[in-house]
C-alpha cells in the first residue's frame, strides 16, 4: 500500500481502527509512516498518546465533541471531518484552535457524508468553514464502502474509478486547491492504473480476510490474523467439528457462499505460509461454540483439544473484540486499544 | 424466573454469560440465590474470586482444561458437563479430586451433547464416569436453543415440552436418580404449566432483548439494557438518522421483520417504563456507524448530537462487547468480566 501510495504520489495515512494496536502501529513507523486514520475520538487519543503526531478522525464530528476536539487538536495535528452543513456551521462559529477540516463527501455509498450532487450546500459550507481562520479546510474525503458489496473485481474496479472521478469533478468545481482523499481496501489493493487523488487511507488491508478473499482482493497467504480455537467436540456422523469459538470471538460478520452462510474457515500453514482448507466452513455461531461443516471428507481428523486455525470473515470486527494479539511466531503479545482504555477508565474509576 | 423455580420445586441456577457482571450477580445473592452458570472456565474463575461457591460450566468439558478445572474444584463446588464419551472417559481416567459432573444431552439443537437416541453411549459414559469416586455424577443437562429459531409462542411451548419429555424418558431409562436439568430463557418464560425438571438456568431474561420481544417471550418494559447513541448525522430526504453506534456496539446479529435486517431498535421511557419507537428501526451498521431508518413519519425529530435509547437484538452479545454498564437512574459503574480479565491478564503480563 505504501508503495502504491508513492507511485501515485499521494499521503500513505493507513486507517489503524481495523488493528487499534499501537504495537502494531508501530510496524508502520519503522517504515517512516507517520500519518494515521481513527474511527473516533477515543482511539485518537490513543494513538496520540503513543506518539502518533498527525491523525485524522474519519467519523463525522459531533458538536457536543468540541470541547475534546480541541483539546486533542492542541496536543496533536488533528485533521476532522464534517459531514453536513449544520457540524461545519457549528465548528466555523466556535472553533478557537488551528485544526484541520475535511469535508465528507457521499459519492455513492449512502452512510454518511454531503451527497456529491448537491453542490449547492458542499459550496455553502466551504465558505462557512473559511470564514473561520483557525480552519484549515483540507478538501474532500469519502469512503466509499458500497466496493465491500460489489459482486467482482470489475465491479470494484467500475466503482472505484467512478468515486475518484465524482471527487475529482467535484473539487474542479468548486475548490481547485482542496485535496481527495479516499479510504477502501477493495479498490486500492486491485487498482493498477494511476489513482489521481492526494491520500488514501486503506485500513483492512493490514490482515484482510475471507470477505477480502472472495472479493479477490487479497491472496490466502496475504492473510494476517486469525483465531486458534480449541476443539470442543466432533461429530463425524454430522460432518460436523464443535469449537470454543463463537459470536463472542469472531463477531456475526458472515459472507454467503453456495447459498450458506460463512463465519469463517479453516487453515493451515504449509510452508509458513496460510493455506484455506476447501470445505472446513465455519457455519455457526453461537454466544461461545462455533460449528464447523465438512462439504467433503477433509484430509485432516482432528480431535477434541486439537487446536484450529480459523480465518475471520471480517478481520476488523474480529481484531475489535480481542483484548490482546499474540504475534505469530514470535508469540509476543501485542496490545489492543480495548485493554489499554480499559486500565484507563478503571483507573479513572477506581480513583472516584 | 425465581417464582417459577420455586413453583416446580427446581433448583435456579441463572445463566451469568448474559450480563458477565460481578456487579450485576450480587443483585441475585440479594435474593438469596447462590448458584450459577457461566460459559466457559474464565468466566468460572472471575465469579469464583467474587464469591459464587457454587457454578456450573456450562461448555463441553475440553480434557487440556483438566489441571485449571481441578484447580477451581478445590475452591468451589465446581459443577461440569461432558458431551461426548472420549471426555467422560478421560475424566474418569485422571481426575483426582470431587467433581460434580453433568451429561449434556442434545434433544434436537444439534450443536453438543449426546444425542438422546444414543442410550448405548450414554449408558456406557454414566458408567464410566460412576468408576471414578471423585466424580458425582449429577444428571442430564441441555440447552434447547432451536427454540430461539421457533416462529411462535405455540411452536416455543411445542418444543419445550417435548425436550423435557425426552430427557425425563432418558432419565426413565437410564438412571431413575439423575437430576435434570434445562436452560433456554424462551420457553422458562412463556411456559404456565408444570415443568417437572431440577434445575433451570435462564440466561437472558436478566436483560431480554428485541428477540424476545419479537418471540413474545416478554413486555417492552421487561426489556432491561440498551446503548445510549449520540445522532451523527441525519438526513430526512433518505428517512434516515446515522448514529455513533456500530457493529462494535451493537454487534452484527439480526432479525428479520417484513423482509428487513433489523440490527436494533429505538425506544424512549415513558413513565420510567421502556416504549418501543414504531417505525424506528436500526437497519445498517458497519464498524462505528449504525443507520437508523423510518418506514414513517416519526412524532421525534432528532438533531445532530441527540442521544437516542436503542434497544438491542441480542442482548448477550451487545453486552459482552461493554467494558462497563451505566446503572440507570442511578449513573453507577458496573463492571463487567471484560475489564475485570484485562486487567488481569496486563498485570501477568508486566510482570513477565
Amino acid at each position: 500500500m505504501q508503495y502504491k501510495a508513492n507511485q501515485n504520489n499521494a499521503v500513505f495515512r493507513p486507517h489503524f481502527k481495523t488493528h487499534q494496536s499501537k504495537d502494531i502501529a508501530q510496524w508502520f513507523k519503522n517504515e517512516q509512516i507517520g500519518y494515521c486514520t481513527v474511527s473516533n475520538l477515543e482511539m485518537a487519543e490513543y494513538f496520540a498518546e503513543h506518539n502518533w503526531n498527525d491523525i485524522t478522525i474519519a467519523f463525522p464530528f459531533i458538536p457536543s465533541y468540541l470541547s475534546k476536539t480541541e483539546s486533542l487538536a492542541t496536543k496533536i495535528t488533528l485533521n476532522i471531518v464534517v459531514s453536513n452543513y449544520e457540524s461545519a456551521q457549528y465548528l466555523a462559529t466556535y472553533l478557537s484552535v488551528p485544526l484541520k477540516v475535511w469535508m465528507e463527501i457521499d459519492v455513492g455509498y449512502h452512510r454518511t457524508g454531503f451527497d456529491y450532487r448537491n453542490r449547492k450546500s458542499i459550496t455553502k459550507s466551504v465558505k462557512s468553514l473559511n470564514g473561520n481562520t483557525f480552519i484549515h479546510f483540507e478538501g474532500f474525503l469519502s469512503h466509499f464502502g458500497n466496493t465491500y458489496n460489489a459482486g467482482s473485481k470489475d465491479e470494484i474496479l467500475r466503482l472505484g474509478k467512478e468515486s475518484v472521478a465524482k471527487l475529482l469533478s467535484l473539487r474542479e468545481d468548486i475548490s481547485p486547491d482542496a485535496k481527495v482523499s479516499i479510504g477502501d481496501t477493495p479498490y486500492l489493493s486491485i487498482e493498477t492504473e494511476p489513482i489521481k487523488v492526494d491520500e488514501i487511507r486503506p485500513g483492512n488491508f493490514v490482515f484482510y480476510d475471507l470477505m477480502q478473499l472472495h472479493a479477490g482482493c487479497c491472496k490466502e497467504e496475504e492473510i494476517a490474523a486469525w483465531m486458534t480455537c480449541k476443539v470442543a467436540a466432533t461429530y463425524p456422523e454430522r460432518h460436523e467439528i464443535v469449537i470454543h469459538g463463537g459470536a463472542v470471538h469472531f463477531s456475526k460478520e458472515y459472507l454467503v457462499k453456495d447459498g450458506m452462510k460463512i463465519y469463517g474457515q479453516v487453515a493451515r500453514l504449509q510452508h509458513g505460509k496460510i493455506q484455506i482448507i476447501e470445505g472446513a466452513y465455519l457455519t455457526s455461531l453461537s454466544q461461545e461454540h462455533g460449528i464447523i461443516s465438512n462439504d467433503k471428507v477433509l484430509d485432516f481428523n482432528p480431535e477434541i483439544g486439537d487446536e484450529l486455525m480459523v480465518i475471520p470473515v471480517h478481520s476488523c470486527l474480529t481484531a475489535d473484540l480481542q483484548n490482546f494479539y499474540i504475534q505469530f511466531p514470535e508469540s509476543n503479545m501485542l496490545e489492543t486499544k480495548r485493554s489499554y482504555t480499559i486500565q484507563k477508565n478503571l483507573k479513572s474509576y477506581n480513583e472516584r
